[in-house]
């Protein structure tokens, strides 16, 4: 998608090594403030959430926003990933802003905004600050961790309890590397052996996942947390086009019985499926992938039941109430953690 | 693959007219005459057949050289899709006869051989008459007719019988355009419509054949037929290339029980297992489609079970007998044939 370096707009494509895909970590990064988490719900309209519907570290924040009750609080401007026609920015090879003010039509000019000599790729997600004119975080996890925090009308647990947080964060980091950038690897990688290296990756980790879950309805029990939507925004597009455009051919998810009911089980909380736009993940891979996909046809859309009862209720019921709407009847400190597997 | 122009080597690619892949017709074609269809089996190593294990049109000819016992008396000549080092022919993007007298190193070479002056591309399945060192066809058809009528051991029934003729032929048109040569369509696409187009009929076609096979073991009812082989050298590729990198990815054949079921029930016929090499299959495609697929990257294999017992037998036992080993116990001459669906 190109990147600015010293705040001047370069169109070259993605970071590729001997081969392989590298991805540089964001910039404007690092934990949000207390007085921002406790502003985020507090003062209505000032922050705003930038995300695409094809990234799945924007979906990361389009479903924490959900869960939270945010939504009325923090607006959503989508991302898009379509050349802006007749806009002469360089051929126009960044994600665009449709709908926001037009004086701004890439993203990339929110980051010059922010900062005049940012060097760096523009990504999503971005939390904006619009009464400062500046961008709180480009950091995926740094925005989740606010709007876990913030305090609003949705779910009345915090999805990374301290008591789990250090379960989590090695869980997360584990499946960064082997799943959900390793999906990323095997697509754009222009070597053989970086591919082969990257998809026996994702199909190990798919396998002790579907291990993990045949006992437990989420990652760490009875109650769901932050891993696990952020391994749901990675299942909800692997048959759309991991499987097919990135190549991780070996196995879909719906041959993971486990994995395809728990992706299910997820999918059926309440405003979840709302944040999922197969049709936009699918333009969004397919169509930004001019180096893999130099016509830029999109791919059918495989058929999946993702209404299909996921039947995983045996497996703990605990959830159940928060989910139909966010009683307190549960206190989840009472519930008794799992440790990750090994 | 490139093509030969009054027998010049051009490296061009396949023919794209409008963003829509159009295939030409074979030049060598027309029926085998019928002392050449005798000559078969008798002059043993006269004829040789020169396929490629990815190639389906050339699987056809795989298959009834193997189904009909002709194995024994026409050699076999792989034709391979890689580039030969330090050969200079125009890069080389060519089939190449690796192991064969190495002054012929490309497939055209051996079409300028039999007509110096030839235009056209340099296709296979090809039989070779070494003896007058001519192209006796280049047609799968033609050479899958003339396998299918010359005497030798192997199975004892045609697989085009006369009183079924017209059907077949009907048949294998209608498959050879709405899915044979459609996933090609859909795969060389180089703009979306002509994609979209392809592949719906892709499905068309499939979901037909799944309520066409859910009754009746065979296409044309208990006995294989000529067009369960061409259907057959389709479905073996098709959840292994055709729905990914070809983008045919709505559903994958196994997604069919009674199509998967039925491709697993003839990928059981003595000989057939053989002549499925689905590191080739795949290698073929990934690898020759530079133009969709720059890196030449070959996706990893799809897991799936062909040695799994199908379960047909209860649709109809006539062949068993055949199957095990050629017993003349059934004369296919009293099974009623049964026509073919609307």
């Amino acid at each position: 998608m190109g990147m600015l370096i010293d705040g001047q707009w370069h169109d070259d494509d993605r970071i590729i090594e001997d081969g392989a895909f590298r991805r540089l970590p964001s910039r404007f990064r690092g934990t949000i403030g207390d007085n921002i988490v406790a502003a985020l719900g507090a003062e209505a309209g000032r922050y705003h959430l930038i995300a695409s519907s094809s990234c799945p570290w924007s979906h990361r924040t389009l479903l924490l926003r959900e869960l939270k009750g945010l939504a009325p609080a923090v607006p959503l401007q989508l991302a898009g990933g379509t050349r802006v026609e007749g806009y002469p920015v360089n051929g126009g090879r960044s994600w665009t802003l449709p709908g926001s003010d037009r004086s701004i039509v890439h993203l990339h000019e929110l980051y010059s905004l922010a900062d005049p000599l940012y060097t760096g790729r523009a990504t999503v997600p971005v939390l904006w600050d619009s009464r400062e004119g500046r961008i709180v975080s480009n950091e995926s996890t740094a925005i989740c961790r606010a709007f876990d925090e913030a305090p609003a009308g949705g779910l009345d647990f915090v999805l990374r309890p301290v008591r789990l947080r250090d379960a989590i964060d090695r869980l997360n980091a584990r499946l960064q590397q082997s799943l959900f950038n390793a999906v990323y690897e095997a697509g754009l990688a222009q070597r053989q052996e970086a591919y082969d290296a990257a998809v026996a990756r994702v199909f190990a980790s798919l396998d002790k996942l579907e291990a993990r879950l045949a006992a437990r309805r989420y990652l760490f029990g009875n109650v769901a947390s932050e891993s696990d939507w952020f391994l749901f925004s990675c299942l909800v597009r692997f048959d759309a086009v991991y499987f097919t455009h990135f190549r991780c051919s070996r196995r879909r998810l719906v041959d993971y019985p486990h994995l395809w009911a728990y992706a299910r089980d997820l999918y059926a909380w309440k405003g979840v499926a709302a944040t999922v736009d197969f049709d936009a993940i699918r333009a969004g891979y397919y169509r930004n992938d001019g180096v893999h996909n130099p016509f830029g046809i999109v791919g059918v859309a495989p058929e999946a039941d993702w209404g299909a009862p996921s039947g995983r209720d045996a497996l703990g019921a605990a959830e159940l109430a928060l989910r139909q709407g966010g009683s307190r009847a549960i206190d989840p400190g009472s519930l008794r953690p799992l440790e990750p597997a090994a």
